[in-house]
């Protein structure tokens, strides 16, 4: 059972053929939830489902789980899967890639005629990606509870469509009350979204967690003037101080290696004039870390520095945080199961915690949970130019393969 | 003779009945430049001063010069002027206060019948403020040579009109050849538009320079990442790099006193987003002082930074020069005229650099030129809430009566 593999070339060419459903000329997809497109790719995906002799469940915020019985009809399944619509300018492999990973899983095993003694599902989760509908990651929300049904059927497009109206039209508003579905275990394979993988020239990232945030909103003010007639000793320059803190927010992220992050993202200045002192700037504080204790720290530390600057220049400075995503260590189990599989097939590896939020931040919550991460080219996504090599999705299929043969038993 | 003294109160009220044309809600003035609120003020001008036996001579670019002849037909006139344009959020005194004192001196000396050698005259330019057509201070730049008549002429506003156009709209392209008009002096009295003389509670500022100034526009291009999933030590972060840059500016302002000037005022990042480390940043430079040689310094040294920071930081930073106007010394004369003038006055005085510019640094190419300083309060000029205060206004006013009567000479 150990030189079991995964079919590669069969995995590309249903990651190529679900990419030309919402293909864009620059070699991306755009497939936003609960548009036709999406119809178009679940009845793709749904179809392949059905022909490797899966069942299809769906739930009412659209989820789907296709399920392959075990031969222990009291176990609970294990499951992988992500996500299958795309951002407006979105890439081939995001999201796609774990649910067509689970997808050559079972068709690996249906050619080989393996049973196992747990059931086994594919699922897709219904807008992960939240560029059409927010909240983020929906499906996932609701299935483990974090918002309810009503909250997620009440969001509306920018042309005033409802969730629940669009579900409804494409056809995968099911009957399955969300949540009501036991998972044993679940993994998800994904491009890594970021350069760590490719940097260190491994294939596999074993992922021990997702990283938790913190955002904040910050607003210095001072005093618009002109920058001609105003001395230096005059002035209330509201950028010259914001500087100072945004430079601050990049220390504290270089400060706790080697998950630490501080990023500034967006900046506004007013009246933004060339020939005048700026009057008030407005920025972002993104904070990342691994654990609690961590991220507390880099959360203490930005409101002192703060603090402080607006004593020592006597401006004023406000700063609130606007979200909190607490870090969110995976099951050890499946980390292990991962982390074991991967070296059965002798892959280079490495630790990678996740960047950015998955659907398996959500399914963590309500049953053991992991995931496999693969290079993807520049560590770019949300992308067009997104890309892969078929040899890493490949490894990555293969180790979420003897993962879930791990967690589920194979049937003697 | 050293008793003279200007009516204040008078001064003041045409100070307020000039801004009831184009008066804003907020206690400003709307009043842009060939508009029929313009020819309105215009008009009003000319008829005080046709009333105050001024004849009216008027140029090409639509400058009006209000002439009082002296005793020695030989002498050219001591001019004081200033401009009755405003910003479109402007306040009352921004220029309107240059040209109503130079009325009021003409005032004064009629109610007590002196005459002068020189001639003397009141002017006011047009378009100083470059709100509606650009290039700003348009009719002194013609009248200097700055840029040609034509130039001027094609300039156009928003909605395609051109300065031709409205300045015959409005009854005033005159007949004159703008520069056909030789100047023995020229004086321009102004709010400060800075707080350097309410921060020292001083009365008169004397004028010796206006700043010379340096722009630029300087690019940082790092690389655009997901801020969770990008590690500190693998980023390029463009925001990161330029603010060392901003922080520079405004060191080198600040190593330059009394007259260095730093500034970045205009800040643009993208894509500007919360959770995505900045790709580009772009940002205005604006550096100032006194002479050449301590400018450029100040030019020597922020290209010398941002070179060095590009070698550090591994990052493309471009600077480009986009603008430079030299510093610009008045004539010993002329500051010397002023000084004399608040000293027999006693009013409390000290040297104030112009940051801003004004039509006195055209005028100063082809004629001795000088300043007269009020305060303004909070040092706020373009903006409705400009103030100052009547016994400051008074004071400058009288300043400027006893430097144009030193310089024209009294006849006997």
């Amino acid at each position: 059972m150990d030189d079991l593999r995964v079919n590669g070339a069969r995995l590309w060419d249903a990651l190529m053929e679900l990419a030309k459903i919402g293909a864009t000329p620059k070699g991306g997809v755009k497939r936003l939830a609960l548009t036709e497109l999406d119809r178009q790719g679940r009845d793709l995906v749904v179809g392949w489902g059905r022909a490797a002799g899966l069942s299809i469940k769906i739930d009412k915020i659209g989820n789907v789980f296709m399920r392959r019985e075990g031969t222990d009809p009291t176990l609970p399944p294990v499951v992988t899967g992500s996500h299958i619509d795309t951002q407006p300018t979105g890439g081939k492999f995001d999201g796609n890639y774990g649910v067509l990973a689970g997808l050559e899983v079972i068709r690996t095993l249906n050619d080989h005629g393996i049973r196992t003694r747990a059931p086994l599902e594919v699922a897709f989760w219904t807008n992960e990606e939240g560029s059409r509908f927010v909240p983020v990651m929906m499906g996932s929300g609701v299935f483990c509870g974090a918002f309810s049904l009503e909250t997620a059927y009440a969001a509306r497009d920018v042309d005033g469509k409802t969730v629940e109206q669009e579900l409804k039209a494409i056809g995968y508003c099911g009957e399955a009350e969300p949540g009501q579905h036991p998972i044993g275990a679940y993994f998800e394979t994904h491009i890594e979204q970021g350069p760590v993988l490719e940097d260190a020239d491994k294939v596999i990232g074993v992922v021990p967690a997702v990283l938790g945030l913190s955002w904040y909103d910050c607003v210095v003010s001072g005093m618009e003037a002109h920058a001609g007639p105003t001395p230096m000793h005059l002035r209330k320059d509201a950028l010259q101080v914001a500087t100072r803190i945004m430079q601050e927010v990049v220390a504290i992220g270089n400060k706790y290696p080697p998950y630490g992050r501080g990023t500034v993202g967006f900046v506004q200045v007013f009246p933004n004039s060339r020939n005048v002192i700026p009057g008030e700037v407005k920025f972002s504080v993104d904070l990342r870390n691994v654990n609690d204790e961590l991220l507390n720290k880099m959360h203490e530390e930005i409101l002192a520095y703060v603090a402080r600057t607006a004593e020592e220049t006597g401006l004023a400075i406000r700063i609130e945080r606007v979200s909190y995503y607490p870090p969110c260590p995976f099951h050890p189990d499946c980390v292990e199961a991962v982390r074991k599989a991967t070296a059965k097939l002798c892959y280079s590896t490495m630790d990678v915690v996740s960047g950015a939020g998955h659907d398996a931040i959500y399914t963590a919550r309500v049953a053991p949970s992991g995931m496999i991460f693969v290079p993807c080219k520049d560590g770019i996504s949300h992308n067009e130019i997104e890309d892969a090599q078929p040899e890493h999705l490949t490894a990555g299929c293969n180790v979420l393969l003897h993962a879930m043969l791990e967690r589920a038993g194979i049937a003697n």
